[in-house]
């Protein structure tokens, strides 16, 4: 049985898979070889780099593991007519996309770009900069599913009240209170940090308008981590002009990479994150925490395997 | 009844205890003024402003307050012979210096100085830099007293493995083991953040050698927010230079402000905080928290307040 990974990996990491497997052959290459393909019983992908012919061509595949949580660009047709299983890393994220979003919040609290930028000048400003204070904030999220929930859990170690915010209004974990959607207006004026972790879909687009930033103290932040279509850039860039609110954090906007032109990257009162919240120099170690057990199963004749998608429905 | 502010103070919480207190003379003024020194039988003080003269002077004095930890500018043996009261905000700063310190380790870690470089130049560089996670990671707290178990308690909800090294070797609090400093070279190699918060006494004083930064992990990060006499500034600049560790952060100096000539300034591998850690705009507020109900005692004829301390001894 052949296993065929389609992008470069650590060392390291190759040889506990071979040393773990001696009955599979590894194939890791970088990029689509048409040998590999044709042999692959399971291959390896980041889920970006096959075409619809790649899988005409994978006449053995019958599983695909993408390391990675989107499938948007797989041939999903092709994949589905063969009925191939495939599974992700959903979850993957959450970790180092929660320490991301408290790194954020603790940094302008904190004053961290003030003290950066002195230390660049060679500056000693005791006193400068106006630094607060985390604890006993409330904070609004978004979206309290799996990465909310991990947020909303650290947020209450420093002793911030969550609220969250999802279609159901239904409790929550890790939230103290919990709304519906359309109720947000009414919990946005005692807010003092507003995170979107929402997942792209038709109702969410253009979900927070101009008038909920004007229902937002003057010293709140908003951050965005889920989908750039939240919030019409426009709208964003005349509420952070007229400091409607203290500060936002972007790691996703509704054009990426982020043009060049942006009036984004003029302002002082955001922090543009390029999408990279959720990276993680540990990212691949996490894909084989995942990867590895299921292909025991998998080598067991099982294909009950964790993260099993439908890759049509796309989760 | 008099009471004497030697700051200045937001006039919010000026006219909170000219509320509050309707029996009280209050005098809010910025430094120190004769006539108020003579009349005013509590004076509130950062510490750092009143002389052995000016404690003559005040005959009516009765009570210090204290809105700092250190005491050791005041004309203690003045303010003894007379027996008066002295209290502090002892405390005030857990919090919003922890909060800063878990801010420095998040921002290490998810290259938010990387981030902000970018922005700067308007580059979107998504695969930048190397971020990593803070979850399963080892922490060692030296002085695993009343902060040291605050940062330990998030640490602790950051999934990270905590080590406290005290005099004695007991358990303390928020710690997963506790050692004797002396045996702390054991532990060095399996630490990825080593966190001073010691106070200075002869004892700590270049505690921490060349040696032990050798036996450090080549990636690990050393703070120092205690006393910057820690460590010797010449071994600190070696270790650095030497890429012993990954990086550190210093919020205290042998000599502050950190003289402009100072090697420290040039490197990258290390974040220069202004001795600012624990500054906060909730400061003041906070002291009145402290201030508020002991003045009540005090009006009641019960001197056994809070953080009420021995100025000889110093705490």
């Amino acid at each position: 049985m052949r296993v065929y990974f389609t992008f470069d990996s650590r060392p390291d990491l190759q040889k506990q898979l071979v040393d773990q497997f001696p009955e599979i052959e590894f194939a890791f290459r970088k990029g689509i070889v048409d040998n590999d393909l044709e042999t692959a019983e399971v291959i390896v992908t980041y889920g970006e780099d096959l075409s619809a012919e790649d899988i005409a061509k994978a006449q053995n595949l019958k599983w695909i593991f993408v390391a990675s949580a989107g499938v948007e660009k797989m041939p999903k047709e092709a994949i589905a007519q063969r009925n191939i299983l495939v599974s992700n890393v959903r979850g993957i994220h959450k970790k180092p996309m929660t320490e991301s979003i408290l790194a954020h919040i603790l940094s302008i609290k904190r004053i961290l770009p003030t003290i950066y930028n002195n230390q660049r000048n060679k500056v000693w400003d005791k006193r400068g900069g106006r630094p607060t204070e985390l604890n006993g904030s409330t904070a609004l999220i978004i979206g309290p599913g799996a990465i909310g929930g991990e947020i909303g859990r650290l947020l209450q170690a420093f002793d911030v009240y969550t609220i969250g915010c999802n279609r159901s209004g239904n409790p929550a974990e890790y939230m103290n209170e919990t709304f519906r959607m359309d109720e947000i207006s009414e919990h946005l004026p005692k807010t003092d940090i507003v995170i979107s972790v929402l997942p792209s879909t038709k109702e969410t687009e253009h979900l927070i308008k101009y008038e909920h930033f004007q229902l937002m103290k003057d010293n709140a932040i908003f951050m965005n981590f889920g989908r750039g279509n939240l919030v019409e850039t426009s709208v964003l860039i005349r509420a952070l002009e007229e400091q409607q609110i203290q500060h936002a954090v972007l790691d996703v906007f509704e054009e990426e990479p982020l043009p060049l032109e942006s009036k984004l990257w003029e302002l002082d009162n955001v922090t543009i994150s390029p999408h990279c919240s959720s990276h993680s120099s540990r990212y691949l170690e996490r894909s084989l925490e995942i990867f590895i057990p299921s292909l025991e199963k998998y080598l067991a004749g099982d294909t009950n395997i964790e993260n099993k998608m439908n890759i049509l429905r796309g989760y």
